[in-house]
């Protein structure tokens, strides 16, 4: 029986082929997507995740918007990364299929109170708002949660949007206390891990060789959002981040990691959203995390190109 | 015309007299109670809010109960000086009438999305978070709010939970951060306020020979809650709190104060919550709140007994 | 025996005061004055120092320049409270006595490891950084001051310099948290004191009556510096805060206040330097200080004028 | 002519190896030792200080006393790292040669006071608390002084003490904080640079084949301070720290690292003593800081092992 699973998204290109990633993946029932402001506003994550479904082909997937701004602080958003439409690369026709006509927040909600204990896994690919607006709204949910999956944080790899921070985390810090508190299993891919995930020339040709119109759309996408990655770090390759997310899902056994306490800085601007994760157990703080950090990077690449590959079958 | 307002609490002795007042006055179109968790846990204050609306003779007033914690810390409640039930005092028969199916916040975002721009009052007798989350979920409802008056805060009478802060914005000071920097205009009522209205043994008196059921109910409520105050401060009687956000909207000339900036404090834990309040404008930063101060404290008890009265008539 | 004190200061108008009474005291054996950089920058309080002992006549009492800078924080002055000279006001002839060589951290290190085991108060009428410093140079000097009573701080009357703060504690937070933790009796006198020591224009006649050159000065000093708090608070006479701590040496049966905890702010740029005071005792932190808090005002003035006169006989 | 050096430090396996490094480097003119609170208490890394200038037959060289405990916080230790001595290990006869009657920091002072304009450079193997308390009490050295350079910090190191803090930063953060923000160019040697410098079985070999006293008391505090890392990390090898600050001033040009801004976190206690480094470039924050990490390792070692061999030359 597949798994079933809420995406929680900004697309965003890797987010993008994280979904595609798993709306291709018979393993895994996606009950629903839901968008959040982050990457770019809402109304463009909103308007990406339609692209991409209709790109899918998966009529059958809802998407419901969610909340545009952090709990309590404004949106911070990465224009700079992702271009202005946060889906700049390939060119997409405008979508058909609608929106729900529920928020997002709403529907997790409802979609979380009529499944069985324990039975939905939520992979978050942006900032951790809507699900910490559930728990808020309403902390039975977490019943129904067999774990959240996100991708989010750093430990060696430190920060991107600060020197101390990570941006889904940075874009809102107390939504990742709130899930980070709650009791809900959680597994983090933070940049340690994704920074390894990195899509080489001859990835890159796997990808493009695949030669259906969605591989076509995953090179065009992370050719544009690369770029940002190979200015900044000076690589000879950029890391893709949130597929990480679906491929542990899918192939868990591909990912090592420890399971840690990890907590959220809120206090101080300095450090806001840093994920001071206690990999060497210097603390007694227990472990409320499993902190993703080495994968077989081949493995996933292999796991990529086979379920784009899906698509043309 | 009435002045629609929304009545957002955690009842506690003092919110049930500020509901009795509301619900007592013509000037007001009470649309709606939503209760939150704060003096006492959430299904306390739901049923209290209950209890209130029978007292009152109320039917048509929904009751919907919102969230049982704050955005992002645990609750924290305060039985010590309310009592296990947060009503304690008065004799309550079981409450008869339903609470509302929908959320709070759901109700709340439905209401204010429903009504004109700038047309309805929130009165806020507990902590924030209610209003937030609505907030955060849907920032349009801001458009219908003519303004936020809620009781919380203080700065020359400092704190009452802790030595920094007053009880409601202690609880949920996220939430209060959001409201504050929302761009609503918000009026405060702060310990600063409340302090000065104080329940001598002639008003107490004065209440009592309204001789109706709610006022009995309302003088067994104060003799309850005033306990805590007598024995802290060692004053001669005991300040009331809340009923000083529906007497402001009926008679705002009863009270005065500084149209001044006021920030709360969410980065550190000894001064969590606090009301930073720029009485004497030693910042640059903009006012965003009306900070009051002062009353006429003999014109709020005539205001409190003629409207207890209206209950015989 | 004269009780013997060391005067730690940053004239300041106020802090002239307070010397030119303790130098006219017989119950004080004043060992030495330390400056440190405050309301205006140490050249300046050291020259203030100079032209202060020289009004009083009393060459025997050395002075020793401190820290021209907090232990963590670049320097903030008040020349817009004090004048750029900050003892704006009278005219003072150029003084002639020098001041000593020595540091006046190591000046108070050495006079305290030669005193006997609490023999010492410390007078403290500007940031506390040279006592802190003192403390983490030797913390065995500890042991010879009696106790410490210092200007500064604020509860009720919550902040002069920002909402939260007042000027002296400040300037440098990190200074008042080491002294307050130090485990030495510390007497504080606060706002919540000296806004009730009130110069009015009947207490200006009596200290002009006494008719020297000291109560001459001293009147023109305060009509200086009294400008600001006039402007700011809108009061018809303006408060004076360093002589309460000398008054309190000589006569503390004027003064009552409470044996309470107090923490410093030092975390939250929003509130720092806020002397968070536990006057209800809400917490269950040890009492560290004597807050003090009311004043028999009258009786105040009647030392002031005492000792001012004493300069003539 | 040599370059002339002060050594402020806290005695520890790892400081002694550098100072035995320093003494036996004909290019570095060691101006005097000074000793501070940090791996143990002040009395232990003074008399540790002291067994080491005796192993290396240096009466010449002053020693003296500074500060037992940080600017504003508790000395937090490390004897689970260095034992009970902080320097367990070898064993070592009683010292004769005393430590001299100034205090640490009033050396410092007078030893910059008296030197020309940027002619000393500073190596702090510890907390940074005697420099802080230096620049604090006589801002002026700063001008002597050519640069610092410290054993310090960790950014994709992160931390060992905590989470999030290197232990010299951790123990003292507003003393690095001073520092740091003083203008006087400073190169940190960080755990990133240190936790490559690693003491493998063959290199202790080299060592021990030197044959002197000397290396003989390296190899045997290493062997001890090793397990430590050993066990905590699981790697085959342990880092040796301090030793890199000497080997930069003796031969840059074995490392690497990025001319970056560095800042110290000190407002929250859950990443207090974070040197939050922007080794990406990602603020505006300009730089104040060479940040070390990487190195010729062999190359390290061999200087090393040269040095301790002109202990029998």
């Amino acid at each position: 029986m597949p798994q079933k699973i809420i995406i929680d998204t900004d697309p965003g290109q890797d987010d993008a082929v994280a979904i595609l990633m798993a709306l291709a993946s018979p393993e895994l029932d996606v009950l629903g997507i839901v968008t959040v402001g982050g990457n770019v506003p809402l109304p463009r994550t909103t308007l990406n995740a339609r692209r991409i479904r209709e790109l899918a082909g998966r009529a059958d997937v809802p998407i419901h918007a969610g909340c545009s701004r952090p709990l309590s602080r404004p949106l911070v958003t990465a224009e700079h990364v992702h271009g202005p439409t946060g889906l700049d690369g390939p060119h997409f026709p405008d979508p058909v299929l609608p929106v729900g006509d529920t928020h997002g927040v709403d529907w997790l909600v409802a979609t979380l109170k009529a499944a069985a204990p324990g039975s939905v896994t939520v992979c978050i690919l942006g900032p951790m708002t809507n699900l910490a607006m559930a728990l808020v709204k309403e902390p039975s949910v977490a019943g129904a949660i067999d774990r959240v999956v996100a991708m989010g944080g750093a430990y060696f790899e430190v920060g991107n949007i600060t020197p101390a921070a990570e941006f889904n985390i940075y874009v809102d810090p107390e939504a990742a206390h709130v899930v980070l508190t709650s009791g809900i299993p959680v597994t983090l891919a933070p940049l340690d891990l994704t920074h390894k995930i990195l899509v080489t020339k001859e990835r890159f040709g796997k990808i493009l060789a695949v030669g259906n119109a969605q591989s076509h759309a995953v090179v065009e996408m992370l050719k544009f959002s690369e770029q940002f990655d190979l200015n900044k770090y000076g690589w000879g390759a950029a890391p893709i981040h949130d597929p990480c997310v679906i491929a542990h899902l899918l192939r868990p056994e591909l990912f090592t990691g420890r399971h840690i306490n990890v907590e959220i800085e809120t206090a101080s601007e300095l450090t806001r959203g840093m994920t001071v994760a206690d990999w060497w157990r210097v603390t007694k703080r227990a472990p409320n995390c499993l902190f993703l950090k080495d994968a077989d990077v081949d493995g996933f690449f292999d796991l990529l190109v086979d379920r784009l590959g899906a698509y043309s079958r």
